[in-house]
């Protein structure tokens, strides 16, 4: 029997509204793509549920009908994610976008998936909050979620995995469950949320999330170091971390990328291999370690380090970091993105980062460094001409390179951009036997392989 | 065909030498019971490997003759996890004690899961680093992975699943797997690391554990605050949360406990409601930060706060909190011991405590309430006669008037001791449809249903 779309979107149009169901073909093409280099695919129908029941019914309609389901939160993904290459029902999240409620006290709050990250801090600075996760993208956190994304806070406050206390997750017989509770620690049953979370669309659809969020620092301070060069900035954050200075943030952003930051961002930052920073604490504490942290950088061939005294000052350095893809998308019109992303334990970075600049220079491809050091993980940006093959198979080529030197080194072939189609090929390298034990997951919680279909894992049918 | 233990037995002295595998009484004892009142089981055979290889070849044999597996550490567990109820085969795993390598650039540490946390801490201060997860046992670290233990000093470092990079675990096949790397974060394939954290030996035996360690604090400081009442001491903490003060430890215990404390650790601490809390930073943070507690505590009746201003004394304060089960069990020669161990929003704390100790003047229980409070998380600790059928009943329907209490405001049954068998009745009610897809899990990873049978989840074969 085939199936032809107009007995799905029929069959779509019994249970939602008309403006909620699409075939347009604009529509179709926003939900092809991401903001990769990756390739784009349609889906065949685009359907913005506004509750989780729509989302429970569509479910069990694609079941139905057997149609591949690609949730879709703002289409930020760097590896491909949220791309329909097997075409069918992307569920697009944009109409649950409600914040539902802020527990202050419990330092909590539960959003639908469509939330974005900016949305959430606006409405959580009135209660002198705010949530953490901050990758460049101004993401939902349903995305956040699916991708376990982090960002420049996670040295201090963790990844996106480390604030979800639950989730409402749709499966993929459109049952609804939730994964955790709101309790601080728990040690009931097997661990859903840390599975769930990261799990790219594959194993459910998010319809709800309760995540961590903090009391706004009492004493902020932030600044900016200047090194001679990316090894020193590197070995200063190592010696800062084994001091055991309780740093909040701490970028690196080579001296390439800080042309990129001044052009895009209309800035004047020392051009130079530099060490973004912040600390978050009380005013004597904060005192004291800066000290320390000044004699540290000192012992590395720090050239000057400025504080940024002012709030407009220290929100316009963390936006310039925040903004540094675009400002490369931007800056090399017709070309597309490639970011590796590997993360390594802490002693083995500045080897990786020397290793990814000899790489570099050695297939002669042009390219940025920046990273969020303090974790161990740092990206090499590459702005790929898509119509020139030979630079395409040298940015692969570069990035299997870093993905090697990092997983001979015990590291992750990505830190928090996640797999979906961009790091399959390094999965079994990375996880060896274990990689079984994810696809019977994948097969006993969705047997029909429909959710998010050959993302992380490819099982043949 | 019906097996015998002697052919079992015979199968395993194949592959161990003849002190690894026993089935003498005394030894089967030693491995039939756990420090709870749970009643005790008999293994038909122990078995003590020494390497990985071993496990996985005990693991086969198992496999082969249908026999249940066990993994055993110290036998510290409190809701029967260790106790074979469906006999089989204890895998003890004491003679995998080894600290294989301390990371100390990485703040990571790789040590077999027989090793203590006791054993762990002494070797790591050599390196002027420490191991935080504290439960008030010495247990081993494969154990402590195994129920997801936490202790007093997870409100700053969080609970075992937060330390764990990388698990080695025997499956139930006898294949051997990593389940993460040593990177401090990663978004590649389903988090295996917090799904095997918790899983109480029921998907498989862990033989190598890599978990964080940090630096002993520059500066520490530790204190009792004595209350009128249990309300006044919780309300503190929960104002001490929401100023956002960074407490690394923060204890509740009761005036009823700080009796047993004094009797068992030869204390002459007030026996009055009390806090005991610790302090980790930097000299001129802390003591900004102690300033601003100390006000916080005297706005809700603190009648006296003590700083113990030198290690010996800090060292005894916590010391003293840790043996206060041993305490108790010391104190009612002939009882056992039985512990509620629920975790709530930080929120409805006060309250559940409040309820707590209604529900045992209602009861007429005698009970003592602790708690890991700036968790949300609290013990009640009653001595039971096991010959008295009333007494038992009685504890039962108290501790399951706790846990529906903490259910019902979205709380957890278990903070931190796990399921085992004790818990087992509260798991539908508090997953709901989750628990399908627990035992999906379950059933995708141990088809023969052969790990740690019928704990945490139970199947029907």
């Amino acid at each position: 029997m085939i199936i032809t779309n107009e007995e799905v979107v029929s069959a779509l149009g019994a249970i939602l509204t008309e403006s909620q169901v699409t075939v347009n073909q604009t529509v179709l093409e926003q939900h092809s793509g991401d903001e990769s280099y990756h390739s784009a695919s349609l889906p065949d129908i685009v359907v913005f549920p506004a509750t989780t029941e729509e989302v429970s019914k569509i479910v069990k309609i694609a079941n139905q009908y057997k149609m591949p389901i690609v949730p879709f939160g703002r289409g930020t993904s760097l590896e491909g994610h949220v791309i329909p290459y097997d075409h069918g029902i992307t569920i697009d999240f944009s109409l649950m976008d409600k914040i539902v409620e802020v527990r202050e006290k419990d330092f909590l709050v539960k959003v639908q998936p469509g939330v974005t990250r900016s949305q959430l801090n606006k409405e959580l600075k009135k209660y002198g909050l705010f949530f953490s996760v901050d990758p460049g993208a101004d993401a939902t956190l349903g995305g956040m979620a699916a991708t376990n994304a982090s960002g420049t806070t996670s040295v201090k406050y963790g990844t996106m995995r480390d604030q979800v206390r639950d989730l409402e997750v749709v499966l993929s017989d459109g049952t609804v469950i939730h994964t955790g509770n709101l309790a601080e620690k728990s040690s009931s049953g097997y661990h859903l949320n840390g599975l769930f979370v990261g799990s790219e669309g594959t194993l459910g659809c998010f319809t709800e999330l309760t995540v961590k969020v903090y009391g706004i620092p009492e004493y902020i301070m932030a600044a900016r170091a200047s090194f001679q060069t990316v090894n020193d900035a590197v070995e200063a954050v190592v010696s800062i971390l084994q001091a055991g200075i309780p740093i909040a943030r701490v970028e690196l952003v080579d001296e390439i990328s800080m042309k990129q930051v001044n052009l895009h961002s209309k800035t004047a930052y020392h051009e130079q291999p530099t060490l973004f920073l912040e600390f978050h604490g009380n005013e004597a504490g904060l005192k004291q370690d800066v000290e320390f942290m000044k004699e540290i950088v000192a012992g590395h061939n720090c050239e000057s380090i400025e504080f940024e005294t002012d709030n407009t000052a220290r929100n316009q350095l963390w936006e310039a970091r925040h903004n540094l893809a675009y400002a490369y998308i931007h800056g090399h019109p017709g070309k597309k993105l490639m970011v590796t992303d590997v993360c390594l334990p802490i002693s083995e970075l500045a080897g990786a980062i020397a290793h990814a600049r000899e790489a570099l220079n050695l297939l002669s491809l042009p390219g940025g460094i920046v990273g969020h050091v303090g974790d161990g993980n740092f990206h090499v940006l590459l702005m790929i001409d898509m119509d020139d093959a030979d630079e395409i198979k040298k940015a692969d080529e570069f990035n299997e390179l870093i993905v090697m030197y990092a997983l001979e080194r015990e590291g992750t072939c990505t830190g928090e951009h996640g797999v979906g189609i961009g790091k399959q090929k390094y999965q079994e390298k990375e996880h060896g036997e274990a990689l079984l034990v994810m696809e019977k997951i994948k097969q006993a919680l969705d047997p029909g392989l429909l959710f998010n279909p050959n993302k992380i894992i490819k099982i043949k049918k």
